[in-house]
């Protein structure tokens, strides 16, 4: 058959792909993503490229003509499938997992053809009511009140500097929205507070929202990475007689590097005393929320004003999700409902006009696939398997715990272990910054020669200046065979690194 | 079969979905998508509810126990499909079209099996090096000079926002980044300049950048609606002398009310002159330059600083998808790439680390739709679909303009027509101000009647205090007899004013 003859009639008229086509191409895809699904580990998890690679394998120019549908679907099989970095393969323990369970991946597939942009009611009725209650169920979920509303953004990013806009926008007599923060005599500077181990997101929303980087005050940390509350009061306290403005506190539940916990319940306590709006970042740890015996660890949060939790990290939903909670709905409409007449005559105030609590007008329909996930797996169902990877993440700490030549170096309140490897030889050498160099060398060796193996896939972080590796749990595919495999990697690799020593 | 015979056994365990189990779901998706995009006008393009009606068929509470797969469907096809706002109906002519073509759909399902957060390189090399060439076929489709580097975000909101920001970060010597924009004394106030037709996007990043809305100044526009460059060398000189600190411009190419397409060179010339940031709102208009010929509309845009086109407005693909280009790439790296260490150790230079360049982290894989979607129609394929329906467009202007009882309200560039009834019966009368009031009352009503149709769905807007309907379109399934179907539904629901009068 000739390129010619390969190429449908409706690619060379003025319309759409034909349904027909589209449905034997949408049957191809079915067929391409579950034998993908199902054959995960074929691939390496982190691919074996150098940059630029990828670029050399694809045109630089666009093409004029249309291209048959099947050397597209082709392309992609060969080009991309393999050689993207596998966030869905069991052996991906780096960063926060994050993957896109079948039913989600289900729900986008129907998004994605409805293409309905959930901007106000009357453009998408459906998709705002099913948001709304998909919102409720979360709240449900995770055993937070009724008082707070709330509903879906892209990341946590965004929620977080949304939430930061909206704690500005709630300071008295400010006016920020209106006014701006510049060349204004006589009003002080706004100082936002978080731990040294929240996520650099929270100085990028400062950046943004015109705090700047010098607004946010980094506040100690106790041994177990948890912000210090006698240490914010006393932050507060001088900064107020300095002349700054403090306006926020974010508290972390679940921090990037050590998955530590920030003391709720004291920061709400200080933020209610000090008059400071409290915004949690829960994105991460809120999931554990998911299981009642664990939200003793959050115990607090629900006096925040304001909370983020991301269904597409350890809650399984395909990225993009971030559920944002707030108490106070009215501070974001007030700030972002710049509503023009386009829109006006079409808005109700019987349900949510969410683009009018967001930065952005056009909204994703991110409700459908959470809404299959939960009820395919039920609510106690994804409890369960919060509960497995508690357990599993337990597990592995231990054999950590019981190596004398491997130290933790972090409390393991949820899926993620933080340690190094410290053999037992060392322990009598004197230089102690010899070896605190020499460790920090030897676990970067060690992460690389795990990650080299296309098994598994960690990343590292410092604690207190140690480097060391981290292993974050959270994969549905991911059993106790892949931790196992994991711990001999790494075994494995710290012994080539004797033998070489 | 009971219920419980339906649940698969996955369902109970620890897992995700089986694979063989998705397989078959996918394939049910897969043609419950073909027939809905084949039979899309069996539905009302305007769903006939009233706020509260779905909520009621959704559960208040989440389900504890997992349902039967077979449940979830069957409700999606009941409670969702239908009583969505159909965005992919041909009949679908309000705001900006915004439709997802079919091999843009099928890379949406890729890109969602794949899960690919293209953060930086390491974690997404294939996805990151297809982003960087479809950036830049997308620049030699739209005719922009190398020169420009780019990105996509999720909305013009988010990149406009990025714009303003890092044009704010290019000011010399405030270093706002760092510093922050409140309680420095002796700093001037940061002015920014769009026309009185510009987006509220504008001014809600106004807001969120600190700037605030009284630092945007609104410049006045021409009788078609485009910003006039002396008013705004005029107003730049004003605020200077009364101390404002001007500092960026953004015109707009292809407003969303009326489509005018500010002068993009006489706004370069200002730029340069005055040391200004010039942005270009380019998100809708800027698809006209698919087609050579139109190129000249925009003359003048590559000289701009930075520019928003989203392809998910008039290129046909699924929502999200806003392309920002930017010349000096290093500027926005500058103020967003806050790079942790859990980040930088994967960080290379030779290949985009696309999250330091904007506000969020995680991305989502966005270039695979749009590279599926450019070689299935072909940049030639795409210009011709452009050109058709900025033909249809005149067309539709043409009735209009020769109906001496309708008035066309502004120029039709592009692919939407904005106009009113106007019926001769009402040229004698006499007070201007009850004939003005009265047409207003009438073109609403006219606009209600046709969206009641279930047929058509149109939006209205003002234009110069008058209010104005707009047909808009962009649909690749929308076709004349759609057109005429429109205009007849136009003229029909003025008659039943005229019986009525």
């Amino acid at each position: 058959m000739s390129d010619g003859e390969r190429i449908a009639p409706a690619q060379l008229g003025l319309g759409d792909m034909d349904p027909e086509e589209f449905r034997s191409a949408a049957h191809r895809v079915a067929d391409r993503v579950a034998d993908y699904l199902g054959e995960l580990e074929r691939y390496r998890v982190l691919p074996d490229l150098e940059p630029g690679e990828i670029r050399a394998l694809l045109p630089q120019a666009p093409p004029q003509s249309p291209e048959p549908l099947d050397d597209i679907l082709d392309d992609y099989a060969r080009i991309i499938e393999p050689n993207v970095t596998q966030w869905q393969h069991p052996g991906f323990m780096a960063y926060f997992t994050s993957m896109a369970c079948g039913p989600g991946i289900l729900g986008e597939w129907l998004a994605a053809s409805l293409n309905s942009n959930v901007m106000f009611w009357k453009n998408a009725p459906a998709s705002t009511e099913l948001e709304e209650r998909v919102v409720e169920w979360l709240r449900a979920m995770l055993g937070l009140p009724d008082a707070f509303d709330g509903m879906f953004t892209d990341t946590a990013s965004v929620s977080s500097l949304l939430a930061i806009v909206a704690a500005r926008h709630a300071v008295p007599g400010l006016e920020a929205t209106d006014r701006g923060l510049g060349g204004r005599a006589g009003v002080a500077r706004l100082r936002l507070y978080c731990s040294t181990e929240a996520h650099f997101s929270i100085e990028k929303a400062a950046v943004v929202s015109g705090i700047g980087r010098s607004g946010v005050r980094r506040v100690e940390v106790d041994e177990d990475y948890r912000m210090r509350p006698d240490r914010l009061t006393a932050a507060v306290a001088e900064d107020r007689a300095e002349g700054w403005l403090p306006f926020c506190v974010v508290g972390t539940l679940g921090t990037t590097s050590s998955t530590s916990i920030d003391p709720a319940a004291a920061l709400a306590a200080i933020c209610e005393r000090e008059g400071l709006w409290l915004h949690l970042d829960a994105a991460y740890g809120g999931t554990a929320a998911l299981v009642p015996e664990m939200r003793s660890l959050l115990a607090g949060w629900e006096r925040a004003d304001s909370i983020v939790v991301n269904p597409h990290k350890w809650m399984w939903t395909p990225f993009d999700a971030s559920l944002l909670l707030f108490r106070r709905p009215e501070v974001f409409r007030e700030v972002f409902s710049l509503v023009p007449e386009y829109v006006r005559a079409s808005a109700t105030d019987a349900a949510h006009n969410y683009n009018e609590y967001g930065i952005q007008m056009g909204r994703r329909f991110r409700a459908l696939k959470i809404w299959m996930m939960i009820r395919y797996f039920g609510a106690e169902g994804m409890a369960r398997r919060v509960r497995e990877h508690v357990r599993l993440a337990g597990r592995f700490a231990a054999w950590i715990d019981e190596d004398p030549d491997w130290e933790r170096l972090a409390p393991v309140p949820l899926s993620t272990i933080c340690f190094r490897y410290r053999p037992r030889s060392l322990a009598g050498r004197s230089h102690e910054a010899d070896v605190a160099r020499l460790l920090d060398t030897w676990n970067q060796a060690i992460l690389e020669a795990v990650n080299a193996s296309g098994q598994i896939y960690l990343s590292g972080t410092r604690l207190r200046d140690r480097y060391a590796i981290r292993v974050a749990l959270g994969n549905l595919r991911t059993e106790m065979t892949h931790l196992e495999r994991c711990w001999e990697l790494l075994r494995a690799a710290s012994q080539a690194l004797d033998s070489r020593a």
